[in-house]
């Protein structure tokens, strides 16, 4: 092993932890497109979004001039249960590798939810307490959004309704169990309790369910339930805001040692992990401070950056919310299997979007057998057995560190290490069984995808 | 909150990091009685252990005088990729409680096996490495053991056989299916690899299997392929060597903010979790330096202290192995049907029992539903999902504090939070569907466990 001067994990004490969260907004040139209120074809408003969500929450999300918003000491407090997290030296995998360049990864993972949901959650629930409301809703696929929903709402002593996917409920009993083990009620969806799930029940008796009716039935209930509001997971900006906290950890950290990374690398669903991990280092890069090159990695079954197109378009697929401006494939386009559920999304944050559409950022999509490989890999060296979303991440760090090993570049890498995967086994065992596949859309599944983007009118 | 001069978690640099486990035996006055070979009735030499364990094991296994043994760097630098584990102020919890007393935890949790198991396993499969060995094998019921060697197994190169009991392999296909993808071969047990196997499934065609017969199997195994040894999770004198850095852990980030609990608490199984944490505590109580009252907590469904026979038995229910003087229920005896897999143990450590029997340890045996209402108690507070295993000793350990709620006792509590429930949630769902029951044996049921014990001439 190579003469560690940086120790294997590098741990913040708790007086380090942040105590503002960093909107990179302030430094963005050219503010993304706002929301439109698909009614009217307008900009929405604060009174837009206050029957789905928490003034704070609405308030964040439209603040693009405050480089730093303040983290309450009712959430620091709650964050103190589950972070600072470490920023591991993959020293084991770099010796694996045989590779001159040194990794660095965040890891998220070592809290219940197993991921860094958790972060969010914390915040968006805090906030609806202080607000005085008594409840909340959100829909689930995979489950960790819902498990760290539930986590932070029996932690500030809120009522909690979870939509989980109806098929999922099914497939993922354990994850619905976790949930129900912090209190909150698990509904799948589509269900009796809205019209839009009756609707859809009359339409489709026995259907599995789908995100986008899970997001109609939550966002229905929150509006017609007093004292509730809805919450979600990703995508919007005051979610990635809350997730900054990777990312100024990990600068913390990395200053400590005097390592400014020269690539860093996330996965990317919606956005919100990838937006946190890198807001403060871009933020110094908008400012011309570094030369980072900062690399988004989605699933070549999903893959909004890289085949998208950059358009007006619903953030969900029952086409009942306002629009986004962001990289898509369509709200009806329908991603192939895949294992990692947390990637399998048509869109892509506003910001992450811009930023992007602007340069700042590179994308890359990679097939999901691969992205095992590199997950395996890992595993055996490093101990952690990865979510398969987060092993995206690993899968492109791999290949930029054996790229160091041609060149000879001793280049410090950073990735975000975003969760778990204990409750992905019937992955891995897809895997283990050689039965894995890659399944890559066609230019003829684009197409539908792209067909179903609204026409906006300039 | 109350003022926060500790805070919440306390870790260790890797500089503070033990170098030295610690044997507790160097300071016991009256040793155990030694391991006896069943075929001679005289006690076990190196030489009848050496065709089953490894050769540093047995010298660990066997040493009585020395109270530090070094952690070789090899074991050591493993340990840093899930080490150190901090010791948490469970400041929400004794909020929840109103209690005046301060609780602490130390988890375990936070690797991929799930729990403390995985601090022996390093040891074990490094010294197999060491010595020149290929192939490790070893049983496992629940999984985390198994899980915990095969991680191990990966990290130092050593092909791992895991006979896993056949009703396990296919009730938790998960915890089977991290086993594989850490490259371990799982076999379920009885199978037709091993003459114990062909046995049993001639016998008794369409067995589930038990511990007892993988026993069998797996040390079949190794004492009949060349470079492989058996290695054990628990129980052994050398694996609460191993699990000692809990106890030296916890007891230097203690001592870093002046604290010396006034109670300590594990659950107790083997003993291996109880045995390690206490270890360095035990030492200086064993040399009248400190007053601490050590707590073993056991399920009331398998009460090997509070119930059992001091007497020589199997360790296994096979009685294949070499007899120890321990508390037990007779290597017979069924428990019934608990989802603490991890507690479900006839025996005890012949360590721990031996203190116990000399009055230095006090043992409580509680009933599962209400270590589940615990246990979730504590997860909604502290974040934390407990396994059933750990959450008995938050049972005591909230039990503790209330009784310092009424005396108004300031006690300062440590308990072991040794791992996570993630593999557990069958379990959760019984206690969140009510149906949840309590078994503890009757007297006639302890009287057919103690007609197993073996007769031995004195």
């Amino acid at each position: 092993m190579k003469t560690r001067q940086i120790p294997y994990k590098i741990y913040l004490s708790e007086e380090e932890m942040p105590r503002y969260w960093y909107n990179v907004k302030a430094h963005m040139k050219v503010q993304h497109e706002p929301f439109l209120n698909p009614a009217t074809g307008k900009p929405c408003t604060k009174a837009d979004l206050q029957p789905v969500f928490c003034d704070e929450c609405i308030d964040q999300e439209l603040n693009t001039s405050d480089e730093q918003i303040e983290i309450p000491e009712g959430i620091r407090s709650f964050y103190r249960t589950f972070r600072p997290s470490p920023v591991v030296r993959a020293y084991f995998l770099e010796e694996q590798l045989g590779t001159p360049a040194e990794i660095y990864y965040k890891f998220e993972g070592s809290n219940t939810s197993g991921s860094h949901k958790l972060n969010s959650a914390a915040a968006q629930a805090y906030y609806a307490k202080k607000q005085g409301l008594k409840s909340l809703t959100t829909e689930t696929g995979a489950g960790q959004w819902g498990t760290a929903l539930a986590m932070a709402s029996a932690f500030y002593g809120l009522n909690l309704d979870v939509y989980m996917v109806k098929v999922s409920s099914e497939q993922k009993p354990y994850r619905k169990e976790v949930i129900r083990t912090y209190g909150a009620n698990v509904i799948p969806s589509p269900s009796d309790t809205t019209a839009a799930g009756r609707k859809i029940l009359k339409e489709f008796p026995g259907t599995g369910g789908s995100l986008g009716c899970a997001i109609s039935e939550a966002v229905e209930k929150a509006t017609s339930t007093p004292s509730c509001r809805y919450v979600l997971g990703s995508v919007l900006d005051h979610v990635l805001l809350h997730q900054s906290v990777i990312g100024l950890e990990s600068k913390t950290a990395l200053d400590k040692y005097g390592i400014t990374p020269d690539v860093i690398i996330g996965c990317c669903g919606g956005g919100s992990n990838f937006g946190g991990l890198i807001a403060p280092f871009m933020g110094e890069k908008l400012q011309g401070k570094n030369d980072i090159e900062f690399i988004g990695v989605e699933p070549a079954s999903c893959p909004s950056l890289t085949r998208g197109k950059y358009a007006y378009d619903f953030c969900d697929s029952a086409k009942t919310t306002p629009l986004a401006k962001m990289y898509t494939l369509g709200c009806g386009f329908m991603p192939s299997a895949s294992h990692a559920g947390g990637l399998r999304y048509h869109g892509m944050s506003p910001i992450i979007s811009r930023l992007y559409h602007d340069g700042y950022i590179r994308a890359v999509a990679v097939e999901q057998s691969k992205v095992f490989d590199a997950a395996i890999k890992f595993a055996k060296c490093e101990g952690i057995l990865p979510a398969p979303e987060s092993a995206h991440a690993i899968r492109v760090a791999v290949d930029e560190a054996l790229k160091c090993k041609e060149t000879g570049k001793k280049k410090k890498i950073l990735f975000g290490l975003t969760g778990t995967g204990y409750f992905d086994l019937s992955a891995y065992k897809k895997y283990n069984d050689g039965e894995m596949s890659d399944s890559i859309p066609t230019d003829e599944d684009l197409a539908k995808g792209f067909a179903s983007i609204p026409v906006i009118k300039a």
